[in-house]
Order: structure tokens, then C-alpha cells, then sequence
């Protein structure tokens, strides 16, 4: 029902949700705009713009110039991901061919730096120093994620607070960030921004988790081929309780092999299926319901309107994501 | 004299500039503090700090934290260097070694978005709006500059127009903006914030065509090869006015290297030798004088303080200035 709701209001917003990114990305120098137009058509779930949205009007934000405040993140989360795809040298991005490998290294590091610089100028324009600070934190914590997540690429000892400090930065403070944002421009009250800030770290955190375990799910579902993470060297949990289940001479064998990127794909096909047999996807996605149900508890100060109910829905979407 | 006093100024606020640098390096993540310290200690003039310290102290600001303000847009200027040494792949920096030749590519280009960030932070702690939004559009500007300088790269039939569009982007209006930073934070009146804006612009134009002119004087002089904009197919005004003088064919012949990117080392040298000789870099010169005088003329609204004087002095150092 609330799953139906959700979708509803997404159909809705979505257009318009896009029309303002289109619209900006007409504002971009000229030879970034088919970067930009490239990675926004490939597609995307748009969860952070829908979350500065339903914060804002949950919180009784109406005017119209949302759209633009909720696409400012999403500018700077396709900014990543472009800079990201050319650091990890991926082939494909959201199952289309990666930026970098349809145009010039150049221009795709500029298209990077041009989408963060137009996020930061749109927020820039709602004349809010809160807002702006939110959002160079934002970058600031992305970036930093990134940078701690390649700094342990390959790391066998990679401890679960380490883990959880990159995806904190990676993922979950960005999506936060949408939630807080839709807080500040709607001029709530400090403890139901904090609700937001909490609900939207939360929410961001279970995010990563359930794609963490996805990363091991069958090709046939997710369309992206199982075990990525095993093969770019990061130690997400799917693969620690893996490693912790392992006897101490196929640990060290397992953890020799992490450390030079040296599995063969049998390996990687085999760890994958031993993932998923023994449970690791499911023991990773009940972690994520813990962040879930904190997250569901930070609502609790916000006002009852049919946003929070929405975004109730988004919390069961992350949990219930297969693909 | 006014040269004297500039330099007993520099000599007196550099090290408060530098060690405003060096912590915001130390809050950086960790892993590209190297990075971050490797470009500033490579030295620089510290031009935008050291504008925006004395347009904020001449409009009669006297805090301490203005050094954390005027180190904002170097901390940009330095982001962008990182990004540009990969893009042109350019082996040297300063004289130095440039990033991307010491450390990984992926470190460089990460640097380059926390310096981005961080500098964007630094702003958003003053919890002015006008400093937010003139720092983004900062970036927007240097970005976009340097992309219409990238897709003119080899372009034989670049107008002055457009090379004007791009080095007001690329360089002008990062120094223009350290300027109207300096005279936001004061508190100024808004006739003085535009003549700051635009004592900037033109002292900004001017640096750029004077970086112009010296692209073509010896290497024993300025420490980098000569002719660097001849073979990286940047038509710069000495070379503009070189291909004006000659014949159509020894044009259409030059054209024709020019957007191959094709000279010999002897022909590079041949051009430089004749654009010394033939006086193109006095003309280039005699343009930025132009600009110099609008700088001056910009001044006027200005109160008569000490600080005004050294910003006179700026405009003859960028006059003067060899290397």
C-alpha cells in the first residue's frame, strides 16, 4: 500500500525532478552538456532530489523552486560518479557505458568539476548560508569517503568501524545531507532537522548495505555482474563474514589473494556462491534493517502528514531493493 | 617605492598566508594531505590571498579569519592546477615536478575535489551567502574557461573574442572574485564592491596576457621552456600577432602546423626568436598596460588608505613582472 503510494508520488514528481536537471544541465559549458545529459540518461533513482522533496514538504516547504534545490545534490553525486568511474577504470555505470569510455578524459574530469560547481552555485542561489554549508560538508565527506575506501582497496584487514566510517562518507552523508536540506529550506526547528539529518544517515547507510549485498546477487537479477567488490579488492561485509568463516589456512590463502587482486574468475564464481549459500547477503541485509528501524525512529519527532508516510515507503524500498 | 612597500607587505602577511594553507591542509583526509602540501610548497605568489586581504583591510576589515577567507580561492586555484596538469599532462608544475607525475592519478584527481570542497567549506563558515555564491560561480568560470580554452585547443581561427572569453574565465574571474570577496566580507558599500570587482578583472586580464607575452622569453630568464602555448596549440596573442604577419601562404603553412600540433623544435624556436624580434610581446604587453589603467581607474571610488597604494603597487608588479 505504502509501496504503491510512493510510487505514485514518484511518478509525479519525477518529470519534474528531471525537467530541472535538464534545465540545468543546459546552464553547463557547452562541451560538458553531453557528458552531463549522458549520465543523467542513464538512468538513476533520483532517491536523493525525492528526499530533499519530501522533507521540505513534509515539513510545509511549497514553493515550486524546490526542484532546484533537490537536484543540487544529484549534480554533485553524478560528479562523483563520473570522477569515481575514471579512478576505478569501470566499463559501465548504471549498465550503460561509463562517461570516460564515450568521451575524452578531459572533458570528463571537467564535466565532473562543472557538475560540482553548478550544484554549489544553485544552492548558492537560495541565499542560505545553512544550506551551503550542507552541501560543501557533503562534498567534503564524499570525497573523503572515496579517498578512505581506495586507501583500503585490497585490504584483507579491513576492520567493520573502517567499513563503516567509508560508506558513512561514500553514501550515507550525502543522503543525509538530502533529508537535512529539505529540513533547512522548509525552516524547521532544530530537532526535527536533526530527525531529518538522523532518518536520511540512516536510510543512507542501510542503502549502501543492501547494495553491498546485491553486489553478490545472480547477473540475471541486477543486470551487473556478481562480485564486483570481490574483484576491486573492497572488503564489504558480505565478504568479512565470508572471511571470518574460513579456517585459518584458507583465511590466509583468501587473504594473499585479496591483497594482490589475484582471484580467477572460478574463485570469484565460487566465493560468490558460498556468499549466498551460506547466508552472508541475508546476515548483511538484517544489519541494514537495524539502520532501518533507526531510521524509522528518527521520524518519530515529525509532523503527521502524507510525506512521512512516503518516506516510511522509502525506508521499506531500500530494505526490499533486489536490483 | 610603492614596490618597496608591497614587498615589506608580502614579506609581513606571507607566512600568516601560508600557515592559514598549511592547516587547512592538515584537515584534509589524510591520504591527500602529500598532494595538497606538494603543490603549495612548490611555491606561487599567493596573488588571490593576498588580494583578498587587501581589498578586506583597505574597505576596513581588521578580523584575524580574513586569512582563512583569502586562502578559499587559492585552495580552488591549486584544484584546478591538479586537474589541469592531468588534462594537458604536463610534466612540470612551478618548476617542480607537477602532482600527477608523483602520485597516483587517482589520489591527483581526488585531491583536486577535496581541495574544491574544502576551500568551498572554509567560505560557507563565514555564513554569508554573497561569499558562497561568488565562490561558486568562482569555480563555474575557472571551469568553463578552461573548457572553451580546451575545445579551441589547435584552432588556428581563434578570434580575440573568444580568447578574451576564455581568459576572463580561466584566470580573471578567480582573481576578480578574491577581490570581491575581500570587499563582501568588509561589509562594503556596493559601489565599492564593483570597483573591487573590477580592479580585479582587469589586474586578472592583464596577469594572463603578460603570462602570454613571457611564454615566449627565454628560458634563462623565466625558468620554463619557451613557445609551451605555441605547442600546446594555444593561439595567444604574440602568436596571434605573429600569424597576422605573415604572407597568406606562410600563413595557411602555419595554419596548418598549428592545428596538427606539428612544428618542429626548430620551427618552435624559429617563431619565438621572430615574435621577440618582430616586438609581439610588447604588444601583448601593451594590451595588459591597457587593462592596467582600467585596474587604476576602477581604484578611484576607493578610500585613500595605505592599502590602496599597494593595491597600485600589484598593478605595476603585474606590469613589470619577468618570469
Amino acid at each position: 500500500m505504502a509501496s504503491l503510494l510512493l510510487k505514485g508520488r514518484l511518478a509525479l514528481e519525477l518529470p519534474k525532478i528531471n525537467q530541472a536537471l535538464a534545465h540545468a544541465c543546459k546552464e553547463l559549458p557547452l562541451s560538458v552538456q553531453p557528458v552531463a545529459e549522458h549520465i543523467f540518461a542513464a538512468g538513476g533513482k533520483r532517491l536523493r532530489p525525492f528526499l530533499t522533496l519530501l522533507t521540505a514538504r513534509l515539513l510545509g516547504y511549497t514553493q515550486e523552486d524546490i526542484y532546484t534545490l533537490a537536484i543540487s545534490l544529484e549534480m554533485l553525486h553524478a560528479a562523483t560518479l563520473l570522477h569515481d568511474d575514471i579512478i576505478d577504470q569501470a566499463p559501465l555505470r548504471r549498465g550503460q557505458p561509463a562517461a570516460h569510455t564515450c568521451f575524452p578524459l578531459n572533458t570528463t574530469i571537467l564535466a565532473g568539476d562543472a557538475l560540482l560547481a553548478a550544484g554549489n552555485a544553485l544552492v548558492a542561489t537560495f541565499n542560505d548560508p545553512q544550506l551551503s554549508l550542507c552541501f560543501s560538508k557533503a562534498t567534503t565527506m564524499t570525497c573523503a569517503g572515496e579517498i578512505t575506501e581506495i586507501a583500503h582497496q585490497h585490504d584483507p584487514d579491513l576492520s567493520e568501524a573502517s567499513y563503516l566510517e567509508i560508506i558513512r562518507g561514500k553514501t550515507a552523508f550525502l543522503i543525509s545531507c538530502a533529508c537535512t536540506m529539505g529540513a533547512i529550506v522548509a525552516k524547521a526547528p532544530e530537532e526535527q532537522v536533526k530527525a531529518c539529518t538522523s532518518f536520511g544517515e540512516n536510510i543512507g547507510l542501510a542503502f549502501q548495505l543492501v547494495d553491498d549485498a546485491l553486489d553478490f546477487a545472480p547477473e540475471s537479477v541486477t543486470g551487473k555482474p556478481s562480485g564486483g567488490d570481490l574483484r576491486e579488492g573492497k572488503l564489504t561485509p558480505p565478504l568479512r563474514y565470508y572471511q571470518q568463516s574460513l579456517s585459518t589456512q584458507a583465511r590466509q590463502e583468501f587473504d594473499a589473494a585479496f591483497r594482490t587482486g589475484t582471484f580467477s574468475p572460478q574463485e570469484c564464481q565460487d566465493i560468490a556462491h558460498a556468499i549466498h549459500a551460506q547466508g552472508f547477503m541475508q546476515t548483511t541485509r538484517d544489519c541494514a534493517n537495524t539502520y532501518l528501524s533507526q531510521a524509522l525512529e528518527a521520524l518519530l519527532p515529525l509532523p503527521q502528514r502524507p510525506e512521512k508516510d512516503l518516506l516510511k515507503a522509502m525506508a521499506e524500498y531500500v530494505r526490499d531493493r533486489t536490483k
